[in-house]
């Protein structure tokens, strides 16, 4: 596949752009020949006037010509057959088997919310009918207009330029301008011809896409600052995001930030799970915290258990795990040197032990972190918000409670997260559903002795949390209430069925549930 | 009744602070004699700390235990009996017939959210069976913790102490600390006495409402800026909520803001509408205007149409009928200033006709304005931005277009609005549907052949819109689903049915909708 390194600004290529960059191979460190061009400020406009222009056109698509287009994208991202898979492996590291999954995820995401157009509820109509005093009123889900994404470096397909975020914000309806992330160039220009593709298929408006290559800040300062954005989508660190947020929050006219910025995802392990089960919990916790080298925001990263014999002996089989396990490839520089930051920073707090690892390897031909486990004791969390941070790699920390009240009182002081987890066992449960309620006010899932890595992409799925995971609490990016983050309800007061959207006609033509005066149905009003 | 001029602090009178402020009559401009106390930062605290501890204990609180809380609210406040309508009445000048029907309004939101927690199916259950390679995954909306609310000066019920965040908020679950408007602080102290009466009587915890007062901004941004406190509610001015949007974005770990912060609720009146009902929209349009002295934020702020002699004739027929209008009483000196300096600052726009009114009306013995007409061009509008300031009051603006397109450009140019009207002809319908779909993009509510005055408290109304309308255009203040501004999605994974809430078990038993594997179900899963 002939690459070209330019931006694509609604189906043209673009690089007016003086500043360049390189695709680099992580396992080698080498760079490919071919440079990458920068956004520039007029490019960045002018994806977002095309995406408002396509906009202005395509608004009042139906839900099954949208659910076409985002058929046709799967489709067109199968057609590039293995040399997708080949390109994301070069950039990324992350291994055929993973890319291969991944990208099944990535198409099933399309045709999921196809499918979910398809069957019509999503719009969530709600109609009150005339009655004394009252006038009708009947309102529905419509797409906010266009909407910026930022795409993540550790999922290459699912939450990058094709990911959940793009696949949501086209199945709202809105047009999307994705800054691609600077780690999988190459990758990232072969979904924009996929797209490209799409589009010309389904006779879409070009600007319904545009991706924008960017190697700094600048790309995505500009796009947030663009006053046609009226959304955006984030996923990334924790700094990347909130900057992100706080040039949305400076905006003379502010619009709202989904950034999903990771998280310790701490797992509390009870001593009865212990006494039943700790090889197996072992071995799936260094599972879990070594999969895809450690670089999943729903990492285990923080793990609470009581003191004990059992614990110690855990702790120990879980950091001799970890030593053995191989160091695996981390996706770029900017990954390994973040790391490397980040444990030294918590390390250097004299209250953390370094069971295992807690350094770079030195001279080591790829890019790579040794696999850590450290542990301190719930006191110096509670003490030490900065022990809260994340460490985004094969790291985990274990934090040793006293008593079950020391347990309680450092649940209480965790900061937001995606997920919490808890290992118990069936006899425990009459004890454990405090536990459990605490911990889910920390979350935004709660796993029942399993791990956080692994999210189904489904209906019931919550992939969010409270601050710091995201700045958005009440939305998810994962699943298909993913795209209500780019939905915005608007009522009609009186208008004439004529006039009005088919799911909220009166005959309900599209046979789709509807709160019709407080009642669910699928009939006619 | 014994009013304290002291803030209720979990049900305690407390008065630290040594700033106090008056109660004014607006038809009098004289003050009452009784001190109100503005809060103090530890006062703040105080409020914010029992307000968490209220969460710990209730967070878990059935939805009809909550409900029978709701209800007994109402109660109580009917139970203010005529003391309560004198006091605003006295406090606001917006008359006895008003505010017995703002009252019925706001004892029937809370009874129609505990009718909704009675029934259930608003925790949104969804659930994903385990499949193969999926576990089980089941979701439902929880209450976020506790809330910072900020009254509104023009709705001393139904968007104030006692008003429809409030009751929104309590219904999600939420423990409430209000800010009272010090326009109508006897007012606001009567319903703290209502809340200590109904958290009595139904055994919740003290902290789960506290009111503060407040003259200054001082209360305000201490609660914003406090920790506990998990997201905010807020109607009032643009300046107000934008400030209140700016602190909560500028915290360590930011928080929602639901800021409702007015509009102009632009107009579009057609040829053909002049046409057949000239005279019946222009009563109606001055009817709206002058209603609670122009004292909406839903008022028609600005009336788009063609030129024609038609257009002219009927201009000057609103303008005569708005001169004829009594001067109502405005709310306070606070709002009567606003709008003179508001109307000033149009008005030396040298595009603006002013028609009739315009100015203050000299040595009045209550706070009023001039009921007030102007007119300008389409071109001057969308020349200069500042000509779609809100004014507060009894004042609309007439824009003047030359023809469909000029109309059309204007409306693609408007900035966020709560509601967009438009009076049609049936025999338009075909061409009116562009516009129509337009004018949507530009509100959260759309009328046709009404006036935007007038918001039906029912599941499809649609209280929100862009900013500058408000700060988050995907909820709403009034309505059934202002609760999700307070609730946020947890989903638990493979957790077992006795440890899930009731509204999550295998078995429904609370006979909820559901969506159980993407189908609406009532059933067992």
């Amino acid at each position: 596949m002939q690459l070209t390194g330019q931006n694509y600004i609604a189906g043209v290529t673009s690089a007016e752009g003086a500043e360049t960059f390189f695709s680099v191979n992580p396992r080698s460190k080498e760079r490919d020949d071919l440079p990458y061009h920068n956004a520039t400020a007029a490019e960045v406009d002018r994806a977002v006037e095309a995406a408002a222009a396509a906009f202005a056109e395509a608004r009042n698509y139906s839900s099954t010509r949208i659910a076409d287009f985002l058929d046709e994208i799967a489709d067109q991202i199968e057609a590039l057959g293995d040399d997708l898979l080949h390109s994301a492996d070069r950039e990324t590291g992350l291994g055929l088997p993973r890319l291969t999954g991944e990208r099944a995820r990535t198409t099933g995401q399309f045709r999921a919310f196809g499918a979910m157009l398809r069957e019509g509820s999503y719009l969530r109509p709600i109609i009150n009918s005339e009655a004394a005093g009252q006038p009708s009123i009947r309102q529905m889900q419509f797409p906010v207009g266009p909407v910026a994404i930022f795409a993540a470096s550790n999922f290459p397909f699912a939450f990058a330029v094709a990911g959940g975020d793009t696949a949501s914000a086209l199945a709202a309806g809105c047009p999307a301008v994705v800054k691609a992330h600077p780690g999988h160039p190459a990758t990232s220009e072969m979904f924009a011809l996929a797209f490209k593709a799409a589009i010309a298929a389904q006779g879409f408006p070009a600007g319904a896409f545009s991706m924008l290559q960017g190697s700094g800040i600048d790309v995505g300062q500009w796009l947030v600052a663009h006053d046609g954005i009226e959304a955006v989508g984030f996923t990334g660190s924790l700094r990347g995001g909130r900057a992100i947020y706080d040039a949305a929050a400076r905006r003379p006219r502010p619009i709202p930030v989904y950034a999903e910025m990771g998280s310790v995802n701490p797992v509390v392990i009870t001593q009865a799970a212990l006494a039943q089960r700790a090889d197996e919990i072992a071995d799936g916790l260094v599972a879990s915290v070594t999969m895809g080298t450690g670089q999943f925001c729903t990492n285990p990263g923080l793990i609470l258990l009581q003191d004990s014999p059992a614990a110690q002996h855990f702790i120990a089989a879980v950091s001799d795990k970890m030593s053995a396990a191989p160091a695996g490839v981390l996706l770029n520089e900017t990954i390994a040197r973040g790391l490397e930051g980040a444990v030294s920073q918590t390390i250097a707090n004299p209250e953390i032990n370094v069971l295992t690892g807690g350094e770079a390897i030195a001279d080591s031909d790829y890019f790579c972190f040794s696999n850590t486990v450290m542990q301190t004791s719930a006191s110096a969390i509670r003490a030490d918000d900065r022990l809260q941070v994340e460490h985004f790699g094969p790291v985990t920390l274990f934090v040793v409670c006293e008593d079950a009240d020391d347990l309680r009182a450092t649940v209480d002081a965790l900061e937001g997260n995606l997920t919490s987890t808890i290992h118990a066992e069936a006899d425990e449960l009459d004890d454990i559903s405090d536990l459990l309620h605490q911990l889910r006010e920390k979350a935004g899932r709660v796993i029942w002795n399993g791990f956080p890595t692994g999210v189904a992409v489904v209906h019931a799925m919550q992939h969010g949390g409270p601050y710091p995971a995201t700045t958005a609490p009440g939305t998810t990016s994962v699943g298909m209430n993913a795209i209500y983050r780019f939905m915005r309800p608007i009522a009609f007061q009186n208008v004439p069925d004529a006039l009005l959207p088919d799911a909220l006609k009166d005959g309900n033509p599209l046979g789709i549930m509807r709160l019709v005066d407080d009642v669910y149905t699928d009939g006619a009003q």
